[in-house]
């Protein structure tokens, strides 16, 4: 197995991570996270949100709808350009994305191009190829009591979106903000929610899924102002992934963006890239944008996305500097910076090196023995100490201790504590390391 | 105004809740939460997490997808039965719920029936009906690469919806619950998140929406203890509502459904009633449902959920109490409770009496004069100090002292603090509380 299937089988053992709908045969593309994974990601974007809002003066929260009016992607570009080229084999009708299938061509393959190419059909082996045709990603809905009339046709106006990224709910909202909290630049807007993309070929786990969560700023600058936050925001990312979130900055790789990869109106565009198991993919990126978007909402509203400057007078449509991170992504990354096998006194294991930030439980209190009733009091004693001062800490009784400490390991919980005959003498407590297996005794009071 | 339009101009005046999608001109049914509506949704949503899950040992969480597999809505009843009555005017093409403008009928109304009533469209004023139709609240959408074929047919296997409760993405997980994490009964598994309704015409502010959040339990108990289950979750979840998130009790009203109105399934259900502004409405519903939802995935999906009691060996599928909560109701029931409008010393004014714990900022830090840098200089290391301690507090120098006292009045920040020219000299400051608007001088070490 490859280290990224342990960390599947592990994730699915634990109760970290499901498959989406696994009781009905799946929902490809789709994932549930269980009870210790539902603890991971919810710290992981609770310290997220701390870092980046709470704890900071420039920065404003949204939770904008995940249904928008689609007009919003009329003017993001989404609507006419959001979409890969899908081509279907007449012969067996299977479909693929041409560019997956054939080398060296890209996204804007055209069909001559592609029937040029000759390529087998993976499923079939035929070669019988329909034309490529731009499939767009963005899952449309119909809102409102919309049944077909008479003729069986539906209005087209009822046609909405599930939001293909949560930037607009951040841009749309930029008037809101500036009328109601008066913000001085730069300030940014931060966002976290859901956001769905209708992969032709959703696989690696939740690298590519069909719905995932983002977490993302639009910082709005003084257009002269934006290379000088651009290197701020860059560095501090760099401090949120290596030192709240504990990545190994060996992983982490930041890739310029050439300015032909480049949307046409960014100046720089780093991505950050991660090494993952089984290959080195974008974990998240940071672009300049200009004034983009918020032109284009002025365009197609007809409304001034303007700021005037408090201090200066001046007006102008301010600049956006763009820091966009998947939880999904971001949550292998931190899983398999975690995961280990090492050797604890001749026996294998598997063990979660997680940051103790980000632990699904800090402490794991047992009692030596759980039919002894003497100890498991003396050990719910300290259970409920511990958890009414850090909040998680998990109870475990089952098996013997050395099991209870592999199944610790493996969840990534940083300390165990075990209630023994000798606590009820001199209360004291063993206390054991996840990371050492190594094991002292303390006073509960030192707890 | 009626005190619920006062607080919906509150709400967006201050940045708590925006219209959706409103620089297009909004997008009905949907809306915005601003920054200060992420913080007080946020802390909601936390308060009900810890105190449902983390604080309790019989409750693991769980984060299952919006889009799930099209069979969980067919074994759940709602591709059959989540419906409302939907009649067009023939004359003007107007779309109505023939339920709510018409007295005396229910959803499951006729044709005949409905056409004998002889109502006339409130749009146009004629009477000339089509059918009454069912119309399925369900967002539906395609998922994968759907394209229409050669007959512009787009095969319906393809279909998915947005779910329209989290409930079932509880119960499609129960038995990866219980072979990973081995509970015994009783216990619950909740879940926090988005789900979709396609309302015919939604209104009544964030009561009636499109897109809300729900918090949902299920609790699963022996056949045999549901009595005692249901009646320990009741005072419990009066416990939550009145002491975590501060409603008076004097609005909440229990009300037992009676047996023709409860689901044919159901023993049992009590609708947690709220006076809002305007009307009294469901604020929480509490409902016994036995087997029903198990059996009916037991039967669709071929797998046993069957759960053995591992100290009498009994094997058997568990009953089920759940209760369920909308957080944008609950949000509304907390944010009606809170406002108030009285007077001081002679002059109204708006005030939001939030609990400490649900109030966006629990302190608001000022220099008593924006141009004096040492008063600034002092009041910014107050304000890093108090933020460093409690997280949530806010910074303000705009206007004067009494300008700002009415703005963190009307956002419900408890405490403010007044850094003036005696702090300079004895380190004392001022503290000025919400309720009462008695301010007192205390030293900067007792904060």
């Amino acid at each position: 197995m490859s280290k990224l299937e342990d960390i599947v089988s592990l994730c699915k053992r634990r109760g970290f991570i499901f498959q989406g709908s696994e009781i009905y045969g799946g929902m490809a593309g789709t994932w549930d996270f269980g009870p210790l994974g539902v603890a991971l990601k919810k710290k992981i974007m609770d310290a997220w949100w701390k870092y980046w809002v709470e704890d900071r003066d420039d920065m404003y929260g949204v939770d904008a709808s995940i249904i928008m009016n689609p007009r919003t992607w009329v003017a993001s570009g989404h609507v006419a350009t959001f979409a890969d080229p899908l081509v279907e084999c007449k012969n067996c009708h299977g479909r693929f994305r041409a560019d997956k299938i054939a080398d060296g061509i890209t996204e804007s393959v055209t069909t001559t191009e592609f029937h040029n190419l000759h390529i087998k059909c993976p499923t079939c082996g035929k070669e019988d190829w329909g034309d490529v045709r731009k499939f767009n990603m963005m899952f449309a809905t119909r809102v409102g009591a919309v049944l077909p009339d008479d003729t069986g046709e539906i209005a087209d106006k009822s046609i909405a979106y599930l939001r293909p990224e949560t930037a607009q709910g951040i841009f749309t909202n930029f008037k809101n903000i500036v009328d109601t909290i008066y913000p001085s630049l730069p300030f940014g807007i931060a966002q976290q929610g859901k956001a769905f993309r209708n992969e032709i070929s959703p696989r690696d786990f939740i690298l590519r899924d069909r719905e995932c969560s983002q977490m993302e700023i639009e910082y709005f600058v003084h257009p002269s102002d934006w290379e000088t936050q651009f290197n701020k925001l860059l560095k501090e990312n760099h401090y949120f992934l290596e030192n709240i979130m504990g990545l190994p900055a060996s992983h982490l790789h930041d890739y310029e963006v050439p300015a032909n990869d480049r949307a046409h109106y960014s100046k720089r565009t780093v991505d950050f890239m991660f090494d993952y198991p089984n290959s080195t993919e974008e974990l998240m990126g940071l672009a300049y944008r200009t004034d983009f978007d918020l032109q284009n909402i002025a365009k197609e509203s007809g409304k001034s996305m303007e700021y005037r400057d408090k201090n200066t007078g001046e007006s102008f449509v301010p600049h956006v500097i763009e820091p966009s991170i998947g939880v999904e992504r971001l949550f292998l990354a931190v899983l398999s910076s975690a995961y280990t096998e090492d050797e604890i006194d001749g026996s294998a294991r598997t063990v979660l090196r997680l940051p103790e930030n980000l632990a699904p439980y800090r402490f794991c209190v047992s009692p030596l023995l759980k039919n002894k009733p003497e100890l498991v009091a003396k050990a719910r004693e300290v259970y409920q100490k511990l958890r009414t001062k850090y909040g998680n800490v998990t109870w475990d009784d089952s098996g013997n201790i050395g099991k209870r400490y592999r199944k610790q390991d493996e969840i990534g919980t940083p300390k165990c504590i075990v209630i023994d005959f000798d606590t009820l003498e001199d209360n004291t407590v063993t206390i054991r390391d996840r990371d050492t297996a190594k094991q002292i005794r303390i006073q509960i009071s030192e707890l």
